[in-house]
C-alpha cells in the first residue's frame, strides 16, 4: 500500500503535539504511518487525501512541510491503467492507440451550401470526422452565437451526405437532446471547470472532446477529464488548443510538449488545434506537421470555402486546397516518426 | 456620432481594392467614412463592429492595421452611465456609490451550529452580509463538494435569526429554484465565462456577485457583466479574486489595481476577496485595508470558527476576533481615505 | 540539525538501490538519515542541498518524490535575522523598521533646471530622497537613453542644493566610479537576474535598490538579494515595481500582497513603485495609500514638473501639487494602520 | 512614404487643441499628415516614433486612441532584408538559409575527459558544433557556477581534437578576452535585456546566439537582436528555450509557433532548445521532431555521457546513444519536410 502524502514535522515539536495531529488525521479516516529519524519526525499518511487541505495542514505551528505524493487523477492515470485508450466513433473511425484522425470543418455553420461544400471537400482530402459550431462562445453578448438547432441539422445533412462522423461544441446541458446524433460533443475551453456540465456529459456516455483550458495546467486537465470518467464515461478525448502567454502575434501559444507529457501521464487520446491555438492561417501547416512529428493523435483543422467571408475566424481558415496539402504532408511525417 | 473601428491602408492599394473592401464592410451592415492622407487611406467604421473579425481584416492583402475604437462593453460603461450603480440588497444593505459592506461567513456551510455561530459573531463585528458556500466548485470530483440544498436552508436560518442577507455560489441554472431566498448569488471565477449561466442570470433579476476568472481581463469580467446586464439585470456587483501568476508563495495574486482601474471604466460596484485570493489568514488583514485604502466598495472575508477544522480553505479564515479586529481597522483606513 | 531536503523511496525499491543512492548522496558532501516506515522508506538529507540536482533525483527510477525543505536564502531570511533591517542612507534617512520614506522625481534627468524644480518642490512636500534616471534601460536602441554622466553630475546639483540624497539605476558596473555620490544605487527589473553585477555591487558596500523583475518570483527576488548579501553588503532595499500579467489597462499589475509576504519571509525593508506598475498617473494615488496601508517601508513615485512634454514616462508623472496631496494622506494612512 | 503611428483625435476637439498637439508633434521632429474625416480626425505621424511616448498621448485630453503602424525593428526586419541571413561559423558551418545544424553537449564542462568524450561521441552522431557551459547562471549564490576560465580551455581543447566549433555563454563582458577562440557566444535568457552587454557584444561582431527570456514576447526578442544589429554585427542566431507559464509538469513551456512567426519576421536564424524548456530527457526527442517539422533552422541538445553525475541539470540530458538516434530522425523529418 502506497503512502498518499507525507508531512514533515518541525524538529522543537512534543510528543503531545505530535499526537493532536495524528488523532486530527485518524478523523479524517487517514491511516497514519510515523517514521521517527535523527533530525525529522515524517507522518505517512494513507487513505484518501483528497478531504484534507493543504495549506490547512502547512499552516499548523508544528509542520515544516506537506508533500502530496500520488497523482490527484485515478481513472485517467496511465498507471492504473497502461493500454492506451482507443475512441471508437465508428466501425472505421477511431482515436488513440495508433489511430490518427484529422477533423476539419469551419468554425461556425453558416448555410447549408457552406457546410455540404467543406464536408466534402475535406472528405476527398483525408479528414475523418467534420466540426461545425452551432453554438459558439463569445466574449461579447452582441456577437454572433451561432445557428444553433439549424446548425446540429445541417451537420446532421453533411454526416448523411458523406458519412463523416460529426464534432461540434455544447454550451448547455439542457441542449443535450438535440446532440443526440452528433458523435462527439466537444467542451470549449471556458467550460473546461464548468463541472456541473463534466457530470452531465459523463452520465451522457457520448465520446467527449474537451479542451484545455486558457491558463489551466495540465493536471487541472486530466483532473476535469476525471469528473466525466467518473460517471463512467471513458470516452474522452483531450485537446490542447493553446495556452495563454504574454506573446502577442499569435493569439494564444500552442504548447506541443503537452503531447510527450500527456502520453506519459494519460492513456487518453490527445489532439491538437493550431487553428485556435495560433489564429493566422499561413502557421496552421507547420504547427500541425509539428504536432504529427511529437505524437499527437490527431489534428482540428479550421477548413472554409471562402475565408474572407467567413462569420467568424477567418484569418485562421485555410482553404481546401491549403488542407488537402497539410494532410498529405502530415501523413508524410508520422510515417517517417513512427518507423 | 462616433466612429468605432478604423482600418489603415497600405500605401500600394489600388482604388478597386480599397472600393471591395468599402463593400464588404457595407455588406456587414456598417458606414464607413474614407480619410485620404498625403501618405496613407484611413477607413473609418461606424455601427456595429462586433460582428467584424478583427484578425480577419488585419489578414487582408491590402490592409496595414485595424485598431477598434470604442469600448465593446455598452450597459457596464460609465461613459455611458456616469453616476455610480447602487445594488440595494434591502433596506439598509447598499453596496456601491459609497456603501461599503463586508460580507463574512465560512468557505463552506458545515452544520447549523457552525453557520448560526459564525452569523452572529461577524454580525456583531459589523459584517452586513453572509456568505456561505453551499456548492462548492472543487478540482477534483472526489473531494467534499458542499452540502447543496441544506447548505442553503441553513443559510437561509442563519438569516432569519440575524437579519444578514445571504450570500451564496451558483454552479448549475437548474438549481435557481433553490436561490430564491439568496439574496446575492455568486458566479464563481470557473463561471465567468459560463455565458449560458450569465444569460440565466440576467432573467432572474437578482443581485449577482460575479468574480473575475483566473486569468482573465478585465475588460473580459466587463462583458461577462455585459451578458448579464444584456437581459435586463443591471445588479451586478464586480468582484476581484486574484489572479494566476507565477508568485507561488500566495494561491494567486490579488490585483487591486483592478479597483480605480474599473472605476474609472464603469458604474459598477467593485469589492475584494483577499481570503481566496491569498490563502493565508495572516496575510488577509494588510490586504483588506489596502483595498478600503484604494477605494473598493466592499470585502469578502472569510470567518471560521474553528479554522483548524473547518472542511474546506481554513487555511485562510480569520477567528471571528481577528475578523472584529479587521473590520474596525478597515473602518478608520475609510474615514482618512474619504476625508 | 534541520533536514534540508526529503526523498520518498518507492515501495518497491530494494535495499541495493537504496544503498547506491546513498553513496551518491555522501558523494556530494551530504548527510543522510533514512526513515524507515511500515509503507515508506523516506530519506532525509542535511547539508548543502544547493548542489544537489532536484530534477534529476526525481528522474531516478526508485524516487517517488523529492522535496527541499529549508529555504534557499540564507543572509536575507527572517528566521536567521529576526530583527528588521534599517537601511542608513544618512544621519536623517532610514528606511525601513519602521522607518518610511517616500522617494520622487522624474523618469529621467533631463536637464539643470528641470531636476532642480522638481527636487525642490518634492522636498518641500515631504519627499525624503530625490530619485532621476541618468541611465535609462529602453527596449529599443533609438528609444532616449539617458544624460549618462551629465545626469548623475545634475542630480548631485540637486542632492547640494535641497540636501536630499540621491538614487538611480546602474546598468553597467564600469560605471560604478561615477555612482561614487550616489546615495543608492538601483538595479532595475531587467537586470534582477544579470548576476555578475550583483556580485559587484555586493563588494561595493553601497546601499542597493533591487527591482523584481517582470516575471519573477519572490524567492527568486531574495535570490538575488542574497548574491548582494553573499558578498558582504546587508544594505539591500526590495522593490516591488509590477509583474506582467494578462491585464492589458495597467503596464504592469502591482502586486502588493507582496508586501506582507516578503515582511514574513525577509528582515529587508520593501518599498512599492506605483508609478512604474500602473503607468497611469491618476491612478497612482490610490495604489501609494494601499501600499501605505498594507505596510511597505517606501514608495517611489514619479513626479514631473511638465509632464507632457516628458521625454519618458510622462503618462504616470504625477505633478507637484499632485504629490504634495499624495504624500499628506500617504501619512494619514500610516498614522490609522499604525495605532 | 510610410506613416508610422496615427492618433485618432476625439470628436468634439477644438481646431486650436489640434493646432497645438501638431506643434508638439513637430517639435519633436516628426511630419504630420491630418486626414479629416466626418466623424473623426486623424492624424498620421511620419519619422523616427520610437522616441514619442505612446502612453503621454494617449493621455491627453482629446486623443482617442493612438496606434503604431511600423515595426519597432528595423535591421532584423524581413521587409527590408528579405533573403534569409546565413551565420557562416566556418567553411564547412553555416546556420541558416537552408542550412541546419545540431549543437550539442553538455550543461557545464566538467572535465577533460567528460567534455573530450561527449565531443567525439556527438560529433560521430552528426552535431555540427559542441555546446558546454563555463559560466553557468544560477538562481542561487550558493550553486556550482561553472569552471570559469578552465572550462573555456577545455572547451578549446576539444575543438582542437574534434574541429567542432564551440558554443558557450557569456556573463560579463569583461570576460570577453576569454571567448576570443569561441566561434558562438551565447546570451542567456536572464540577459536578454541586459542592453550594456548586447552593445559590447555587438561591437565584437562575434556570432551570437541570443536566447529568448523568461517572460519576453518575439518583439522584444527582435528588439534585443537589434542592439547587436545597431553596433554593426549582423550575426545573429535567435533561440527559443521555453517561455514561463504555468504548466508545472515541464520547467517552462516550448513555444514552437515562434519558428514560422520569426521566420516570417525577421531573415534571422531561428533554432530551438528543447532540452533546457522541458527539462525531461525523455521528452527532448520527439519535441526535437517537432523543432524541425515546424521549419527551425538547428537545435541545441544536452549531452551527457553519464546524466546521473552531472552536475547540472542531468535531469535533461541524453546518453549520446540517445543522442545519435534523434539526430538521425531530425534528419528524416527535414527531409519529408522540405520535399
Amino acid at each position: 500500500m502506497v503512502c498518499n502524502m507525507i508531512t514533515v514535522i518541525k524538529p522543537g515539536a512534543t510528543q503531545q503535539q505530535i499526537d493532536g495531529l495524528l488523532n486530527w488525521f485518524h478523523a479524517r479516516g487517514l491511516k497514519t504511518n510515523v517514521s521517527e529519524g535523527e533530525f525529522q519526525t515524517v507522518i505517512g499518511l494513507i487513505g484518501d487525501v483528497g478531504r484534507v487541505d493543504v495549506d490547512l495542514v502547512k499552516g499548523l505551528e508544528i509542520v515544516d512541510s506537506v508533500k502530496r505524493i500520488s497523482d490527484p487523477f485515478k481513472r485517467a492515470n496511465r498507471k492504473f491503467h497502461p493500454a492506451d485508450t482507443i475512441v471508437e466513433i465508428s466501425e472505421n473511425v477511431k482515436i488513440g492507440g495508433g489511430n490518427f484522425q484529422i477533423i476539419a470543418g469551419p468554425c461556425s455553420v453558416e448555410s447549408e451550401e457552406q457546410i455540404l461544400t467543406i464536408a466534402k471537400s475535406v472528405k476527398a482530402s483525408g479528414a475523418g470526422l467534420l466540426r461545425g459550431g452551432a453554438f459558439k462562445p463569445r466574449t461579447s453578448p452582441y456577437a454572433f452565437q451561432g445557428l444553433h438547432a439549424d446548425g446540429i441539422e445541417l451537420l446532421e445533412k453533411a454526416k448523411a451526405q458523406t458519412g463523416l462522423p460529426i464534432v461540434t461544441e455544447i454550451m448547455n446541458t439542457l441542449h443535450l437532446e438535440m446532440f443526440k446524433n452528433v458523435d462527439i460533443i466537444q467542451v470549449g475551453a471556458r467550460n473546461m471547470q464548468n463541472f456541473e456540465m463534466l457530470k452531465e456529459l459523463g452520465k451522457s456516455g457520448k465520446p467527449i472532446l474537451l479542451k484545455r483550458g486558457l491558463a489551466n495546467t495540465l493536471e487541472e486537465l486530466l483532473m476535469s477529464a476525471e469528473y466525466i470518467m467518473a460517471e463512467g464515461n471513458e470516452n474522452v478525448i483531450l485537446c490542447e488548443r493553446g495556452i495563454r502567454t504574454f506573446e502577442t502575434y499569435t493569439r494564444n501559444t500552442l504548447d506541443l510538449s503537452s503531447v510527450p507529457v500527456l502520453k506519459k501521464l494519460t492513456h487518453l487520446p490527445i489532439i491538437i488545434d493550431p487553428s485556435h491555438a495560433i489564429g493566422i492561417a499561413e502557421h496552421v501547416k507547420p504547427m500541425s506537421l509539428a504536432a504529427a512529428a511529437c505524437g499527437a493523435d490527431g489534428l482540428i483543422i479550421e477548413v472554409h470555402n471562402d475565408p474572407k467571408n467567413a462569420l467568424c475566424d477567418g484569418a485562421q481558415s485555410l482553404t481546401p486546397e491549403e488542407f488537402g496539402d497539410l494532410a498529405k504532408r502530415v501523413q508524410a511525417v508520422r510515417e517517417v516518426v513512427q518507423s
